[in-house]
C-alpha cells in the first residue's frame, strides 16, 4: 500500500494569520484514493528546517506533498528547502521561465526578474503538466511541490491525482452505548486476530443523540475481510449495546 | 521568547474520520498568550513513531503539548509513546488511580481493570491540577499530555494555560493592490533592516472585494518597533497601492 506524508511550509498557519484548508483537502483526495497519509508537519518559514523536513519525508514515504512557500517574496523559501533536502543547487529551469514570460507577455506586462524566480527550482526537478494546467507541477524525486494558494493547490493535485490511486480502502462503522473500557478487551481480540484491519475507537464526551457513546471503525483494503472482522466483533459486542452498524 | 510544539496523534486525523479541531484552538490560544508555536507533527497511533517525536520536540522546544491517544482501548498508544521517548517504563499512578476509583465510586459502578490503565503514565509524571477539573494534566517534563476529545482537550488546556503567559505579539497589516512580484523588493528591505520583526506576504488568486491583492503583515514583540517598520514600508509602498493598513 503506498503512503504519503504531507508537509504544510509557511509561519502563517502556524500563527494563525490563515486557517489551513490544503491539509483537510489532502486528507479526503488520498483518503479517496487509496493512499494511506502516514504524517503531516507543519513548519516554519526556514530553509534549514524545510530541508530536514524533507529529507525525513522523502526518505520514508513513496509519495510527499508540500503546501506552500513558492513565490517571488523574501518568505518563499520551499525551492531552497527542497534543494538543501537532496544536496542540489538551485537553478533557473528554462522552461518555467519561457512559461512565465509567455505569461506576462499575455498580459502586456514586462516581467519583474523577481517573478522570474519562480522559474528557480531544485536542480534535476521535473515538470508535471496538464492541459488543465497554466503552470506545471515541479516534482523533484518523490517530492511533489505545491503552492499554499488553495484554489490553487487544489487545482494542481486535481491535475496530477491519478497518477496515485490505488487499491481503495473499505471502512465499516459499530455506534455502540458502552463506554471504552467496557468494549476494550473486545477489540484487543478482533484487533489481534485481523491484523490487516485497522481498528480505531472514538468516544464521545456524552452520548450523541441517539444514544451512542463510541464509534468503533474497522478498515482494510480487503473488502471481505473487513465484513468478517466486523460482524465478529459485531457478535462479541452483542446487540443490546449496538445502536448501529454501516 | 517561549516557542511550542503540538503533536496530534491518531489514525483518525490521517484518515478523514475526523476533523482536527484542537490544532485551530491551541494555535489561537499559544498565539494570545505570545507564545511562538513552531512546529506541528500529525502521527499514526504508534508507540515508537509517538516516542520519536515528542523526543525530537522535547528536545527542540519550551513547551510541548500533545493531543489524543490517551484512553483505555488498544489504540491509546501516547503514555507508552511518551514514555519511550524519556526512557522510562509506564507505571500505575496512585494518585491518578484514586481519582479514577472514586470517579467509578461515584457512579454507582465496579471500576474496570481497563478503566484503571487511564492511570498508568511515564515514570515521573507530574500531574497539574486545578479546581476546574475532575481529572489532572499529566505532565513530563516539559511534555503535557491532552485528550483527544475536544472539549476535553480545551477545558484541560484552559486550566493550565497561565503558565504559559509570555509578553504578547504586534501584528500590523498593510493590504495592497500590487502583485507580490512588485512589492517584493520593499519587503526584502524592511524584513533586512528589521531583523526583530517577522514580515509575511500572503497573495490572494483573485483581488479582494476592497481591490486588495497581497496581505502583508508585520509581527514582533516589540510595538514601538513593529509600528516603525510598518510605516517605513507604508512609505516605500506609496500611498497610490495601499488599501488599508491596520
Amino acid at each position: 500500500m503506498a503512503n504519503a506524508g504531507l508537509i504544510v511550509i509557511g509561519d502563517e498557519i502556524l500563527s494563525g494569520k490563515t486557517t489551513d484548508t490544503n491539509t483537510p483537502f489532502l486528507i479526503g483526495e488520498l483518503r479517496a484514493l487509496g493512499v494511506r497519509l502516514s504524517e503531516i508537519a507543519v513548519i516554519a518559514d526556514d530553509i534549514a528546517g524545510i530541508g530536514e523536513t524533507v529529507r525525513r519525508f522523502a526518505d520514508r514515504f513513496d509519495h510527499v506533498f508540500t503546501s506552500g512557500g513558492v513565490g517571488p517574496t523574501h518568505d518563499d523559501l520551499t525551492m531552497a528547502g527542497v534543494a538543501v533536502a537532496f544536496g542540489v543547487p538551485v537553478e533557473r529551469h528554462p522552461e518555467l521561465s519561457s512559461i512565465l514570460q509567455s505569461y506576462y507577455a499575455s498580459k502586456q506586462t514586462t516581467v519583474l526578474e523577481r517573478n522570474l524566480r519562480m522559474a528557480d527550482v531544485p536542480a534535476g526537478a521535473t515538470l508535471l503538466g496538464s492541459p488543465q494546467l497554466t503552470w506545471p507541477v515541479v516534482c523533484v524525486h518523490n517530492v511533489y511541490i505545491l503552492p499554499g494558494i488553495p484554489e490553487v493547490f487544489r487545482r494542481k493535485f486535481e491535475a496530477i491525482r491519478e497518477r496515485f490511486r490505488d487499491v481503495p480502502f473499505h471502512l465499516r462503522q459499530i455506534f455502540v452505548t458502552s463506554e471504552e473500557g467496557e468494549i476494550a478487551r473486545h477489540l484487543d481480540k478482533i484487533a489481534q486476530k485481523y491484523e490487516g484491519v485497522a481498528i480505531g475507537s472514538y468516544p464521545l464526551l456524552n452520548a450523541a443523540d441517539d444514544g451512542h457513546r463510541v464509534k468503533i471503525t474497522l478498515e482494510s483494503k480487503d473488502a471481505a475481510l473487513v465484513q468478517r472482522a466486523s460482524d465478529e466483533l459485531a457478535s462479541l459486542l452483542g446487540v443490546e449495546m449496538i445502536i448501529r452498524r454501516s
